[in-house]
């Protein structure tokens, strides 16, 4: 059988994503489980490589019209390095689309160079959704030991609670259910979290739990699907719930990623769930501070490659 | 020097607190540290002593009316259990308030017994300020690992944001701090979370960081007291973070108490600062279901004591 090819984007290539791409391109043992093919500017790839003692990979150039390598310096995003790491973007969805991949991965990028270069640019997940003609997508960050979905994501806190609504605790439940049907090896136990302290103590604190979230869980257990009623927010994440419950379904950005990146920071991989198309992400920055210099580490890149393999719908969902 | 006094509250007789009171009296090490007074039913230790094959420590009765051990039935709670864990309470406040005890530890109580014996009882923390006679407490969790303070606590999330103010995150930032200065060794370094998501981006998802919490670490700079910008809430709790900040300012319940349980679910120890007495308290529940059952572990009360007398004001600080 043919190794799946998996497209991975080079990110901004000021910062750490050259390099990256560098070191796992030559990786036997990623070799052995698919084909990574860098989508970046090979003479940025060369120069990192160069500089570094690296072997450069063999990369798909995307179109970046009168920019080249030269115009990058490392630990400097730009409008120039911005309009390079979107291209590689828009190359690899076109290619995930059409057949060419089998999945994406992509690399960090810096938004403000992404606008800079003039491209009006919310973040890789909006830009995927609406290329692939979708808008209920939900982020998932997943690590072996603790596998988390938002319901909702970039907004601010107070009148969070007023958006909650069924229907998309629902839909991030069942995108979370159907991803850890791959991934795990037992029929997923899904824990719902509540949305207020203690989860509401019987609405003493909030009304979220009764008017949207335990109708969800009614409704997803009629489908069969098996999930917690509404959790105490604290005590959802203890380790014995942690050994229990196979997928956490969250309701605000900091409730999913305060525990999951006191637990899972350097393993962890960043899924965007909904789309026709599987993508994976790394789950750390651009990290300016150390680019081109041989310090950073290629984890969270190689998660994300191996993360989008069991994705497939051809694997056996063992990884 | 003669060993400090520290009264410990039997909690709701009916669960696992007389067991641990039996457990922690008859430990050396504790003994080393001070002198721990249980404030309980003797009968009923007696009872809890006989069926476990233990020594009942000498205890304190506080005086309950009519009511007796035998009333007591292991895994029930009932007005009598929470009338005779309320006597307890009230006995031990106004022990350190007279001066009988240097500070006081409070084991598992069942609000709804306490509530069932009559009385109109919010909780542990706002029955002791009301006895003390304050208004301004702060809950802080503690653990060697972490120490986090809540300026908000028990309320819906929603409308949380609204309700955050310079003056109350100013309060909690000097009783941590102030508690901190005892339990480490070095000049505390404080973590000064955001409230939204990203901390605000800059104010795209929410005002909070710029109306109440920035301003709050300007005033608490100008002190001299070694604090952060308001961070990103989901990168504080990293194991970079939590080594490098000796303590987190957090905004509301679960911002503070999904890290707090994740990653120090055993050891914690409930620490009300604010008030002229000092307490600590286990950091779990009645455990009725094991109760009196010689299936309870001692480590949160013990955990307790010892910080308590770490507080103490002719403490070293070293503990």
């Amino acid at each position: 059988m043919p190794r799946p090819r998996i497209a991975v984007t080079m990110g901004d290539p000021a910062g750490i994503g050259p390099e990256l791409c560098c070191r796992i391109a030559a990786e036997p043992a990623l070799g052995d489980v698919c084909e990574p093919v860098v989508i970046g500017d090979p003479d940025v790839l060369a120069r990192v490589a160069g500089r570094l003692a690296l072997r450069a990979p063999r990369a798909i150039a995307a179109a970046v019209p009168a920019l080249g390598a030269s115009a990058i310096i490392p630990g400097q995003p730009s409008a120039a390095s911005g309009a390079m790491a979107l291209a590689a973007i828009e190359h690899a969805v076109r290619g995930c689309r059409d057949g060419s991949y089998a999945a994406m991965v992509t690399g960090p990028i810096a938004k403000s160079a992404i606008a800079a270069s003039g491209c009006d640019f919310p973040g890789h997940t909006e830009l995927l959704a609406q290329r692939c003609g979708v808008t209920d997508v939900a982020m998932v960050m997943y690590d072996e030991a603790l596998a988390v979905v938002m319901s909702t994501c970039h907004r601010a806190l107070d009148g969070t609670g007023a958006a909650l609504n069924q229907p998309r605790i629902v839909r991030c439940a069942h995108l979370l259910h159907a991803a850890l049907r791959r991934l795990r090896a037992r029929p997923p136990r899904l824990a719902m979290l509540g949305f207020n302290p203690h989860a509401g103590e019987t609405g003493m604190f909030g009304a979220e739990e009764a008017r949207a979230i335990q109708p969800a869980v009614a409704q997803l257990r009629s489908e069969g699907i098996v999930i917690s009623d509404p959790l105490p927010p604290d005590t959802a994440f203890t380790p014995a719930a942690r050994a229990y419950y196979d997928g956490h379904v969250c309701h605000y950005h900091d409730q999913a990623l305060i525990p999951f990146k006191a637990l899972c920071f350097d393993t962890g991989v960043n899924v965007t769930l909904g789309l026709p198309i599987i993508r994976t992400s790394v789950d750390h920055g651009t990290a300016f501070d150390i680019a081109w210099q041989g310090r950073a580490e290629p984890d969270s890149l190689r998660a994300a490659i191996r993360l989008a393999v069991r994705l497939l719908p051809s694997a056996d969902g063992r990884g």
